[in-house]
Parts: C-alpha cells; structure tokens; sequence
C-alpha cells in the first residue's frame, strides 16, 4: 500500500518528540512538520520562534535532552553578562541557541520569510525533513487572565503558567496566510499527524490560519491524534491546567472533543483507551509517553499504522 | 594648583590603556574619556562599537589582556553556532561581548541615544569615570584602497589592513553634532589628552564633528598628546604603514606635524624626543611603552605633569 508524503502538526516539546519518531521510520522526503508560530515572540530585538527552534534542534540531534528546548553542550556567558547590563534575563537564551535569534532576526529584517529561513536552517544542520511554519505572516498567541491579556511567554516563561487562563486569542491570525508550501503539502498528504502537543496554544493556532483547517478537512487523508494527556495528566506543560481553567475536562476525551470530527483516529496510552471509545474517531491505545528513542520510533510507527487503516 | 577636570580623547586598545592610567591617577569625577565612534558599525543586524567597548572593558577590569579588545574569561559558543548556520563569522564576537551588542542594539531602536547607553553601561559595570562618544549621530571611516572605498571594518578587520591606504573619509561627520556634555566637558577641561590613539583613525574622526575641535582650541586648557610611534614603529595595530601609505614620515614628528598646533605638548618615548626637538609644542620625554598596569599609571601621571607645566 502507498502512503504518500506525511504532514505532522507540532507545537514544540512533546511534538517534536514523535516529529523525531516520525523522520526515523520514513523517508525524509516523505515528512513535512507544520510549526506553530503562535508562541513566537521578540524579545531584545530579536525574532525567537521557540516551536520551529526546539523541532529544528530535534531533528538536527542538537536539542538539549534534560529540558527538551534549547540545545545541547549550551553555555551560557551571553545571559551572565546581560544581566550584569541590566537587561532582561527572564527568558533563557544560550550562548549558542542565540545565533540562531540573531541571523534570523538580520535574515527577516533584510526581507528574507520566515519559512525560507527555517527551510535554510535546517538545511544547514543536515535535517532532511521539511519543517514549515504554519505563516509567515505573525500570528501571536495572547492570553486572558484576571489581570487582562497578556503576551503568551509572558504567561508561559515570565509567570510559568500561574495566571488563570479565561481566554485564548491568536492575534494575526485572520489575516494571515498559510507559509508557502504548507496547503500543497496538506493536499497531497497520504496522511496527517496532530502531535501531542497542547491542543489550545500549539495546534489551534495552526488551525486559526485561514485555509488550513480547510485544506485538512478536504485532503481526503486519515487525520490521526495522539493525545498529550495520560491519565488525567498532562506529559509537560499547563495543558491539563489550562483545560480545567477552560471550563474542559482534562483528559484525553477532552482533547478529543475539542477537534471533534477533524479527526478520524486518535491515539491515546492504554489507560485512556476505555475513557474516550465513545468518540467518533477510530481509537488506538498505545503506550504514548515517549522517554527514549524507541518510545519515539514506536510510537511513530502505531500512528502511521492507525492512519493506513484508516485510509479510504 | 588646582588643575581641574581632564578630558581624554581616545580610539581603542592603546588609548584604552591610558584611558585607565588616568583613572587610577585621578578622581574618577574628575576624567571624561571620548571616545571615537568612527569604527563603529553594523554587523548582524547589531550596533557594534568598538572602541566605546574596549574602553569600557578596560575600565571595568573586564577587558582581555592578551588581545586588548573584548572580554577576558570569554567563550565562543555563539560564533561556532552561527558559522553552522551559514552566518557571517569573520568578525569575532564573543558570548559576554555579544550581550552589550545585542542590549545597546535594543535600545538603540527604542530610541535611546548612544550617548545615554554607554553612560549607563558604565555605571552598571562600576566605571566612575565617564567615557562619552563623540557623537549620537552616526559618523562612518571609510578607506579609499586601490578596489575602491570600503568600510573600516572590512578593511581593518576582514581585510586585516592589507589594501593600500590613499585617503580616508568620516561619513557623516559633517552633519554630526557633539554628544551631550562633549562640548561642556572641553570647555571646563584643566588639561586634554590626546591618547596614544592612531592619529587618522581614532582621533581624527573625533576632531571631524563639527565644534570639538573649535571647543578644543578654545578651551584654554593645555592640549597634551601621547605620541603612538615609537622608534619608527606602531606598538599597535596598521598605524605606521597607514602614515607610510597617506606620503608621511612614519615618525613621533610624523604624527606631531599632523596634529600641528593643536598641541601644546608632546610626549614620546626618550628614544625619539631628538627627532621632535624641533616641533613647536613642548616635548616630554618617557616610557610610553605600556605593559603593565604600572606602567599605564607612570605614564598618566606624566602626562599631568607635562600639561600642568603648561597651564596659562
């Protein structure tokens, strides 16, 4: 049975765990990974993409295995000095993740996209797998809480997640336009991979880009889910705080309800299975908490299997 | 006697070096440093200024004494990343180094005069002293060579000085104005140094926006320069094969006779003070060779004495 090119959504940690899976049991020509763009930000003058950044460290083997942003054998002389010059050191940056803020950040300014840029990147880094930003136009994930809206790392880096969240908003994003590849890839997808990342400020941003969602919906590919919640619990990140804050349950039939009929299979860790069988999409229970590689590689494998099942 | 403040004007690593014998000679109220801006440039979408730098780290204690510019205990993470990255890695930027880059950029573009920024910077990094720039406005050395002219950089640092110099150009210096508190500084001076700077590059530029040099003449405080030959021979940098190039004798007169009758004395290394006898300003002979700290202080508190001995 042919498959045919595989397109993955992603937000950035848990994503670019099985983005990672995924390019080890396909071809790389056979995988492109739509980044959200949502979180990205400037901070000291520069443009910081984390998603498409933690993906790009990832599938180039240079991501830092201990957090899972930023990059290996980092030091950190830059933030020391700084904030000796009273400049802002909330946000981590290492010394050598910041090369790559700084010639993006001269590569824009000087007219480049953003998607040609990251396409250059990772290039450079030997990635043979295409990572795409869902927009080159910005798109900025804002968030409501009791104090008002508020800048998305703001909420997730400066105050780590404490805000109570009421409301999301995608500033940008109805006048934005897909990145320059992005809709052909989801037409000629053989199948399409939402990676478990936070449903709400990793995966509906993409879905907020006029034309995505559709492209999707008409591609006529298996769309499969894996689920970042285990158990009632979120792997990494507020995701399980920001459902209950939502007024959602926190579980995987949660997530699942949220992206309704979009999907056609979902996959969830054997625990969820009996939770979510009264969904609409064909469920597959596996063991979706990816610590080592081969969690990785497996779980790569049981979403493009539920997918060719799944395949009209 | 009461001497009054001193006003240094200063290029980079050699002047630097008296820069901070003065310092520790003197009140830290009582010394101003101006420094040229003419080197300044941007690189990687950053405002990169040289020898505000080196004397800023000079006089913070945090500069590297095996180079004389940038910072001592660096590391280089950033410039191994970003050459991976296909950026441009001929001038070389370390971690600590790049923070003031990068926070000097930032402000900058919100608005903040150089001149505010490198206050500033200062007092964060405990430099009593205050070293201002020449100017806020962008004042550009540009080197006519036999390709053309070129940008300072490119010929200094890419090109390591190897074109042939046939003139020299300080763009933008016309329309420039004195930094806040230059023209002040010049005019309440009990005594104005001129370190042992390249006379073209470094103190030049300086004497190009419009009003230092007629604040200079005006002031009535005795004019002392550091000669930066010695025997015939730059201790530092392009100096002597710039002269050689530009049709001048390559000596301490050499570089006397340019300055002509700004200067009221003269200080050189006891070897040359024959060759100057006949120059028109009052000749002091010493060790201008500076290599160690005492050294850099011996020859400020000559330098005192040279222009105390010339106060009308």
């Amino acid at each position: 049975m042919t498959r045919g090119p595989v397109v993955a959504l992603s937000g950035g940690v848990g994503g670019a765990k099985l983005a990672l899976g995924l390019s080890r049991v396909l071809p790389a020509s056979d995988l492109t990974v739509i980044a959200n763009t949502g979180d990205d930000f400037e901070h000291l003058g520069l443009s910081i993409c984390p998603d498409i950044d933690t993906l790009t460290y990832a599938l180039a083997g240079l991501d830092n295995p201990a957090t899972g942003w930023g990059r290996r054998d980092e030091t950190w002389s830059f933030m020391d000095s700084i904030k000796a010059l009273g400049g802002e050191d909330w946000f981590r940056l290492g010394d050598r993740d910041l090369a790559v803020h700084v010639e993006r950040t001269r590569r824009l300014r000087s007219g480049e996209a953003l998607s040609q840029i990251t396409i250059d990147f990772a290039a450079r880094l030997g990635i043979g797998v295409r990572i795409l930003p869902m927009s080159d136009d910005p798109v900025r994930t804002r968030v409501l809480s009791d104090g008002g809206w508020i800048d998305f790392q703001d909420y997730f880096v400066r105050q780590q997640c404490r805000p109570v969240v009421r409301a999301l908003s995608f500033d940008g994003a109805p006048m934005s336009q897909p990145a320059p590849g992005v809709i052909q890839a989801l037409r000629t997808a053989g199948a399409i991979v939402i990676c478990p990342s936070n449903p709400f400020i990793s995966i509906e941003p993409i879905l907020a880009v006029p034309g995505i969602r559709e492209a999707i919906e008409a591609s006529g590919a298996p769309v499969v889910a894996v689920s970042p919640i285990i158990g009632g619990k979120a792997v990494k990140g507020p995701t399980a705080k920001m459902m209950a804050e939502l007024g959602m349950d926190a579980t995987a039939l949660g997530v699942a309800l949220r992206y309704g009929d979009l999907l056609n299979g979902y996959v969830v860790e054997h625990e969820d299975a009996a939770d979510v069988a009264g969904f609409g999409a064909r469920v597959t229970a596996a063991k979706t908490l990816m610590q080592s590689l081969e969690d990785r590689e497996a779980l790569a494998r049981v979403v493009l299997e539920a997918a060719d099942s799944l395949r009209r």
